[in-house]
């Protein structure tokens, strides 16, 4: 089970907003919106998705890690180290 | 006009294909997806995205700040003002 | 304990080697150094900070938070949500 | 002349703060001050080296590109070409 089963609405009430803001910046290219105000847009989207990924990070922490971690074994090892390439992955991103 | 005239159908095209990654997103949360498979394509959307911005970005002070400079007077302090402003909210962000 | 207690020493070499690289940056500076170059040893710094933390944070989930997941106890949520806090606190920053 | 030349005492100031900052971030880790507080100073001091790259980049857009354009040619081209180029290192940092 995913660990973001509990908040899977959520996540999905959000994700279909950013479809919606990606839509809306299509929209303002199409008619030449001003380059600032469509930068000013996408900014906004870039951070809606990272709050989803935050989100899903916190889920993961506390079920898939938790859990690992609670069953003990090598899993918990493996469980810390994927989480911790997702985390670089997300501040170099 | 706007700085990305000319490179138009090519930001439409980097949006349209951002608006279905986000539509796999859904279907990656719908199907209970592993978080972390989840985590991965969320920080490719945002490179995507910021992708976008570096490109508008890089539009915008080739044309509109530019040209502003060049027909000189007060709005070139203004041009480069509000693009530092984008600048910042990019890479904070 | 801290959770980087047994990395304390490459955590402490990385600082130093930051250290010097801000002085670095100062002097740069003081020679009237060309922006661009700066900026790019800027960003340079930037990178290994980054680098740092997220050092910190594996040490740290691998460690505390997993700890106090095998202690279990409310301690175990208030370590992961601290940890979420860090997380949202470098991906912003 | 760098485009900071008028803050250069400014910026020197940051700068000297940084290297503060860097050294308090070792003598918390020879402390063996909890890593959640570490990683909290490193945030802080990453912002604070993104502050310094802003502000070199607005007198770089300010001056040195501005310049450039003023003066025509090739070189505002390249000005800007150089300029998308940083900025995009700083996104990525």
């Amino acid at each position: 089970m995913a660990g973001y089963a509990g908040n899977k609405d959520q996540v999905l009430n959000r994700l279909r907003r950013i479809e919606g803001q990606v839509r809306g910046l299509q929209r303002m290219v199409e008619e030449d919106t001003y380059c600032i105000d469509v930068l000013t847009q996408v900014s906004a989207v870039t951070k809606a998705l990272q709050a989803v990924a935050l989100g899903l990070l916190d889920d993961h922490l506390g079920h898939c890690v938790r859990d690992a971690v609670t069953s003990g074994g090598a899993e918990a090892d493996e469980k810390v180290a994927e989480a911790s390439a997702a985390i670089a992955r997300l501040v170099r991103s």
